[in-house]
């Protein structure tokens, strides 16, 4: 069976985004700084097919390596596709997402949106479904095409939250990176009371990733 | 010159207090499970005067005893000394703290509050006294007292945060419970923008201890 595991960047103040998003800055006031540790990485340049050669390799690279390895495929809010200028109904449909022609995903992609739209076929793989029938459909199918990998839930905030709160997900993976934001998106809002299992505190200088499993 | 040192219990979801504190329940719903992984150690119970032969050793009672030994004085916020009830002008000055005779901290402690009242000295070698000038002050006659050892701010997440935003923190420690309150007083709020160095992560099965420095 499929695992389904909630993986994101996270202030140390649990902020996934910072103040003020908007088209123009959708990850907010300072948010970029969450994933610096994440885009210098070998793996992650690989992945967006950059050129890797000054690519960082070491403990951060080995575990970005490990999920990406790991996924099957990947679900997304809808917020992490486009911005409300593509069109809340994807206007004119010439909105292809924020991650270029050949998107890091290499695999099937499930959009949460309320607005239907055709399957839209990237280059290396990728194929962004949008899912209009809510989290569990979304969830389905996207467990029908991993065979024996995980289903990664990737962001944003709601869509995890969304999850945790149907108690949906297996793994959470923190990436909590070592600064204040002061205000944004919070991860951990309104999800109620839980329990987790701690699995893995691995600290480097620029990241300490945290893995959760996820009480039933 | 002795460091001063945050160090407070917080769910991952960032509460130090579930919500609906009251003077019956001054930790508020599903707060005490904060600090299961505490008060069953070793050095926590031998702190307290009870009995210990029970006490649970290993990684956590070291990061404990660790802490109770490196300090040299604890600074906390009026509410961790006295609920409402105990007058805010300290009423008839019956109340001697939530500590019981022989307080756990066996130096002086420090309460930010805005009231004046003559030094209370415990069993012990505790003595708590009243700070009513601000925050620095009751630094600055914290430090003189200690020696090279360190002065710990213990709670709460109002003198925690106090503190931090005046840049007056070194080093911030938190003991991540595995669980999730959803709701309450939160450690990391209004604090603004700010940087940590990771210096430290362990990971027992009931809490997670993360230690920071704070950039000045």
């Amino acid at each position: 069976v499929p695992k389904v595991k909630a993986n994101i960047s996270m202030s140390l103040d649990g902020y996934v985004a910072g103040p003020n998003q908007s088209d123009e800055n959708p990850l907010g006031e300072g948010g970029e700084a969450l994933h610096e540790w994440g885009v210098k990485l070998k793996s992650f340049k690989e992945g967006h097919g950059h050129d890797a050669s000054d690519g960082e390799t070491g403990v951060n690279d080995d575990i970005m390596r490990e999920m990406f390895e790991g996924s099957g495929a990947c679900i997304m809010g809808r917020k992490m596709f486009g911005p409300a200028r593509a069109g809340g109904d994807w206007g004119d449909g010439s909105w292809r997402g924020w991650w270029g022609d050949d998107p890091p995903f290499h695999a099937p992609v499930h959009v949460l949106t309320h607005h239907e739209r055709d399957p839209l076929e990237m280059e290396g793989g990728t194929t962004f479904h949008f899912e209009t029938e809510g989290i569990e459909p979304a969830l389905e199918r996207a467990k029908a095409s991993v065979g024996d990998r995980d289903v990664l839930i990737c962001g944003g905030a709601s869509a995890i939250q969304q999850y945790l709160k149907a108690g949906l997900v297996d793994q959470l993976e923190l990436h909590v990176v070592p600064l204040a934001l002061g205000g944004g998106e919070r991860l951990l809002d309104d999800i109620g009371t839980a329990r987790f299992e701690p699995m893995r505190a691995i600290e480097t200088p620029d990241v300490t990733h945290l893995r959760y499993g996820v009480a039933a």
